[in-house]
Order: C-alpha cells, then structure tokens, then sequence
C-alpha cells in the first residue's frame, strides 16, 4: 500500500536525545495516522500468529493496534518490577545502557505462533531479549515487526533465525 | 456484547503488589481476549472521537486498540522526560505515590474531539491530569474509556463533567 503522504515525514528528528549524540527518531506524529498500522501488518497476515508480543513503552502502541487489526490476543513485554506474576527475565544491552525485559511464564504455551512488535530496532539486543523470552515458554516466535529499522546497526545479525519486518528504513 | 467467558475471569487479584496493602487487578491475561477491546468501543462510538490520548502504559496497550478499532489517530500521554520535544506537564497524586504525564504541546488543535483512555480508574488523579493536558491544548476532552472502575474510591468526582465508561467495576 502507499500511504496518501510518505511516513518519514511524520517521523521527527531529535538531536541529543535522550543523551548527547544520540539521534532519536520522534515517531509520536506517526502515532495519529491509522495508515502505519496497515502497513505494518500487511507483510505478516500470511505468518498467522496467535499473539502479538508488544515490548514496553512504545512496542504496546503499535503492538496493540496490531493485534487489534489481525484479531489476535496482545502480550505485554514489560521493564523488571511491572508483572506480579512469577516471570522469565532476558537482560540486554542497548545503545544506551542495558535493560532487561520480563513475561509471565503463563504468558504462552507450546504452540503458540508469537509476532514480536517493537517501534524501532537499533541493535537488536531488545528484540533478541524478546525472542528468547518466547522460547523460554515453548512458544514459537515468528517474526520481528518494526515500524523503523535503523539499518547502520547490526540488529538483523542479533535476531538470527527470526525474520526482520519494516516500513521504514534508516 | 455479551463476552464468551465473563471478562472478569480473565482479571487477577494480586494481593499486596507493588506495595503491602494494595490489592492489584492484573489484567495482562484480559489482554489477549480481541473481545475485549469491543466492549470498550461499543459504548463511545457515538461520541466520533477524532483522537483516543492512551496513558502511560498500560493505557497505550487499551488506547492504541481503541484507536485502531475507532479509525482515528493515537496520542501517548507519558512520563516525565520520556517526549522529545516541547511538552505540557500535569502531576496528580496516585494511590501510593506521585507522578506527572505529558504530551506534546502539538499533539492536539483546538477542534480536536479526545478519548482519554486508561486500564483502571482508581483515584482519578490520572485521568483528571490527562483531562488537564488535553484542555491546555485547546482541544476538547469527550470521555474517560477504562477497562476496570473501582467504584470504592472517588474517581468519577475528580474528573468532573467528563462522562466515564468502564467494563468491570469493583
């Protein structure tokens, strides 16, 4: 499909944010135009996931909308501390600092076909964290959706076996 | 709408999370039901909304659904220092603690219709901060949407002459 006006141009360049030489991708005005779900799911109705991992915060946003549109169930990826539930935990390393990412060990089961969404892959290493917390329930994990790839980073390299989906590419 | 399994099965207590003496509504096992999204809908698709604001997170997981399922835009209100560019800011007290949430001071126009969207309404303290943010934008807040209302404390007083709809009340 080819949105009315081009996405980037409703994606915002933020110099020294939220550090200094950091260049951040603003995509909140994307956020208001219900074209980018589309295309977001366009390439992956054929996978036929049964559930949509989204990654905390922005990775909820279009995460939900997604699994809105395929008509599948919505999984929240959250930071440490969010979950009351027993939990897997995947540490990361990120372009700034390191993290880490938790799911309720209930969250899948064997069998479950998982679409993992995120806003922006860099470096991979949140994707990757993610992917093995699928595998860790038994779950399959399908494919990695992105809106933006930043594609001077190795992030395809990080998330080997896992194909790579993106609108945008940096 | 009448839901296969009543939603409320879907919805955990967790005693005592994040802090002693807080009875937590886990709704993580709520979000992979698609029927869930539809009993939010359904009551506020009269209002034509041309926006849904979802707050800071697991206001984005219900929000950025509604928004896709509505057709219109998705706006973030978030925490703190999390918007790159100009921001408003309204703090509010919570059930244990404070906090702020912002959005963009561009997010919205003056004409712009808004449906503010949050899992839970407890104190009302957020929503009626989001209710705020929208009104310094000059656009026009229609309605809090919340999956779960706990009808105990004094929410609806807080965010005075803004209709409320929830699914589950407890």
């Amino acid at each position: 499909m080819s949105p009315t006006t081009p996405f980037n141009s409703f994606v915002r360049d933020v110099p020294d944010f939220p550090k200094e030489g950091i260049l951040f991708r603003d995509i909140t005005p994307l956020l208001a135009n219900a074209e980018a779900v589309e295309a977001m799911a366009q390439p992956v109705l054929a996978l036929q996931p049964t559930h949509v991992l989204g990654l905390e915060s922005r990775g909820f946003i279009f995460g939900s909308a997604l699994a809105q549109k395929l008509g599948v169930g919505f999984v929240p990826a959250r930071k440490p501390g969010k979950l009351p539930m027993a939990t897997f935990n995947e540490s990361y390393g990120l372009e700034y600092g390191s993290d880490a990412l938790e799911i309720h060990t209930d969250a899948f089961k064997a069998g479950d076909r998982v679409l993992i969404v995120d806003d922006v892959m860099a470096t991979g290493g949140t994707a990757a964290a993610a992917q093995r917390l699928v595998q860790r329930t038994g779950a399959q994990p399908l494919a990695l959706t992105v809106f933006i790839e930043l594609t001077s980073l190795p992030g395809r390299e990080k998330v080997e076996g896992l194909p790579v989906f993106s609108v945008l590419r940096y």
